[in-house]
């Protein structure tokens, strides 16, 4: 089987490292395709530069030219799923829902340990809109930019330690996830320093993937998620 | 003071109904300029459209050429108003929140009734995510596409009518909120066949937005609407 | 058009602090009447007192021997809109929605910033029940009563700045409302000294009242504020 | 121990019903006295209403001469509570809280049935304020006033009957209250026809108030139940 | 009128401490019997713990050879109170519930304050259900195990009335309920240190039970609580 | 891998049919052993059966002779889960919530549908707790016991299709789960009724523990799911 895994924003070393990640967990047999969309910001870091990813990896994803069994929406906290979900027939699941739900399985409450404070609303909202809110003991910001994770990782670890650390201690959060597409690598180190369970949404992307697709299941077309009607669409698909 | 008006599809005579409600309840004085996406759908139905129809906006607002006090996002139940914000110093007014807010005034519960089925979850979603939807009775469909509504409008008030009923008696709705940037023609009929408050999107965003200009308020820009980082953004504005 | 803005407490100066404030940002053409209760408490800061100012506003305004378009309950968190908004016709505003419905639109969260810590549950309860809570981030007490606002405005300006950054800072609200119907004269300072934007009360509860008014919308009588049914009422009007 | 029980209404054959109804259940030594207040309507089914018993409640409770040692605030859905708890030192136990909290002890999810449906509301925020509605599956109207469940008690024991089977049936409820303070001759009747625990309010109080007194605990003062600060009241006590 | 009062744990001095504790708010004419179950931990303070002593409070309750009028279930945030409700016809409570309905009637805001800090989600979640949390300012633990408060009393208060000051002035609790079965004796103290009104679950319980069976009220039996089906249980009385 | 599967009644033929059932979607390498409980009822349709489930399955997998990665309980709606937790290392799935976050990749709302009626409280319970209500649009009982579901399978897929329509209908779900352990043969039968996708538990639940042993993660071990402080515990394990 073969799973789109869609960056969302464009760059192209962050694609192939979230793609060697989902790779790492990947069942033998699975194909990992990393996107990366062709136009948008190079780190999304708010609603403008996340709304304009979601165009973006619709973009991406509906012109890829061969066969897929499955799409992960690879931004933490990010816009456009459910738009995927319409145009696509195959299940499409998002990092951030997906980090939740494995997370609930683990403890009692989790928090989310992110880059920017300006990105932890939209990481709220999104985790209330999924449902997946109540269990939530906090959503943290380390300081650092997505870029910054890339390009010092070493500071990237404390940071996301230190504030892992206040959420296990203050917020009573029993199990982190990582919140960023591209803190997987940090994954290993953060889970040594504070003896929780770290989860990386987009590792928990591709087993809920592959779940679904050994279930057989994708979603549902009666309502919320159907095919778009037939109608007149100017300027899309886009630069085309 | 001048208000830019933002229809979500590319229909451009919607976008001046739109504009000629806005007109009606405008102070002397405030200009109201009806603005069309260059691209998108030319009805918005579902989170594909809308979520087109969000970056479609921002690139229309973005590019208007003139100054402006604040902007009306024209469209029921979509995607956006969180981007505009970050790149906008002035007001930004989400006809759904607005209808909702209004209505709140009026009532102990209000519904909405909205075009199709499918449009159904997208209004819930964003009255969950604007904190406005504990006093929402329901949001019901009419089973009519936007674009029916401008096409056989008697069709359109005996359906919205008729839901607007249900509302009332069944969901106990005090206050009906037309659930669609095109329904504003509309209203005095459903007013005077249920003998309820039937607010319109549009003309309570105008208010609002007059009443923010008036406060001398705009968006907080200390951290969710913060105008985004300097970065570099490929495609952006878009076809130019 | 005229609105009658009534304060709560029997504090002459203070019902004529809050009517100039509401003529600040009212339209051209709308007359600010100040009303003060003939009965009850000189400042307003619990249940009894604000009860007590439920039926003396009550009473005040239906003894008001003109006509009038809309009333603002000028009291902030305290008891009796539901009532107005049952012997009236025209709209009724409370200051304390009016604030929150307002700060809504400037950011993601809002604090409101009060005079006593025994008076945060009562504007709690009052979000609450309006629906409006959901998006509050905290009620701070600065902890100077109502009177002392107008007798050390010094003082209350560096109680509330201190308050509204810690709601800043702590509680990540992006907006302060100002938690009393006499804070009016410190809106300037407060804002100045946070960076975010201050919404008063009275003065936001006059953009709405203009708005509905404008928009040719009152108070629904189907249901929950329905004109009382005929009775026996012994001892009403009051002290006549 | 002497047990003040409060009738919302000035109709003095409901407050003797009400007593009659507390003696019922009363331990043996306590003494119930019904209080009927001095102003007011002579039933109350609506905020207005409400609100004016509220102050006559506080006003007929202050006035009382002899000590007393708990009291009962005997309307369902009415405002006031928090403030005769201002005012006094004695446990205060309003009949809406008696009856859920009682009702939460007997069945997974109970609902209310009362008289006219503009009180459901009244009901409504009543629990909601309280933190007990969750458990509530609904709040019904049988459609009768106050004073017809006095003048016509067949029909009113067929119309309680009739809603409470739908509340067991569709809203799945498995207890029943009885929506106001004057239904309790109805108890037993209803209990019989629908084979559910059937909860009075008075009743209920009775035993909550007697058993706070049991476990020697009364209102906390440390914050919103305080004694009102010494201030200037104009015009209270009423009409002396 | 005899009530059961069942320890959950198998130390018998806790059995009898408890239903001192009971006893001494009990009616004159109510008999007391504390309860020991045959089977599982000296002491409860984890899931496993509590699922055992659900079971075995089941079984030392339906093997009691006496008749009996109510049971209380004496462990705090132990499962097991829905299994009892099906078994018996006579009135269960639950000392969680019975501390947080108690408290409720007592101040807008209550803390629980337990023993050990993993028990604290054990009362989060029974509140939850119970649908009495929203009042709940804080679940706070002490940090001593249930034997030690029988053992080191004194550090059992002083670690009690921390964390109760803790609640107060920093969650803005106004009632502390003790948050175990075995805390009765230390009630006094902390009302001393403290000021606000203390809650004991057990004795709050005895009120409660002795309220239901004086309005006649048992268990509803129609859904959720009824009687289990007759079916094969094998193993069943346990041990026998 | 091995995974154990927890029947939670002592039915032989049902356990057989639910592992049968997780082997049907289980990786190659996986073995999946079928575990039936040593007492407890022959089925659990309330809580005292699940109460005793909950003890048997502890005593059922902590007595099982050889070495296992983790266990799925297998009873809709019951309890225990939390138990097997603190007294396993490794990860324990409950099908409850399998199924449900599982349906919530699929569709905006989902419903439950069960067996009987009173099932339908205890799984509403378990989805409040789990933090997983929020997007459940209804549980509906098809009114068949769990054993007729063996005994009368077209009966069964007649009244599950039936209330399945409902759910989509009326109560908006987009996908229904299943909600008994052992409905797994009915899933075909359904989906091609209802046109939604249908999630079995059982099969869900599998695909969870085997992604959660891929990513290397199992339950917390600091807080709520902690091994069991050492402490004398009598009659455990039982009967031995």
């Amino acid at each position: 089987m073969r799973i789109l895994v869609a960056n969302v924003n464009t760059t192209e070393s962050m694609t192939a490292a979230i793609a060697d990640s989902a790779r790492s967990v990947a069942s033998p047999g699975t194909e990992i395709i990393g996107i990366t969309p062709r136009f948008g910001a190079d780190s999304c870091e708010g609603n403008f530069e996340s709304y304009l990813a979601a165009i973006a990896v619709m973009d991406a994803i509906t012109s890829y030219p061969e066969p897929f069994d499955a799409v992960i929406q690879a931004g933490y906290g990010e816009h456009g799923r459910e738009g995927l979900q319409e145009l696509l027939d195959v299940p499409v699941v998002d990092i951030t829902e997906a980090a939740a739900s494995t997370a609930m399985y683990l403890g009692h409450k989790y928090s989310v340990v992110t880059t920017l404070d300006r990105t932890v609303p939209l990481i709220e909202d999104r985790l209330k809109l999924a449902g997946l809110a109540e269990r939530c003991a906090s959503v943290r910001a380390s300081g650092l930019g997505v870029l910054e994770l890339e390009s010092d990782p070493e500071r990237a670890v404390a940071a996301i330690v230190a504030q892992s650390r206040e959420a296990v201690e203050r917020d009573h959060a029993e199990v982190i996830c990582l919140g960023c597409g591209g803190m997987a690598d940090l994954e290993e180190s953060v889970a040594a320093a504070t003896g929780v369970p770290i989860v990386d949404g987009v590792r928990a992307a591709v087993t809920i993937a592959e779940g679904l697709l050994r279930l057989g299941l994708s979603t549902s077309k009666v309502r919320t998620y159907a095919t778009p009607r037939p109608k007149t669409v100017v300027g899309w698909p886009l630069n085309r």
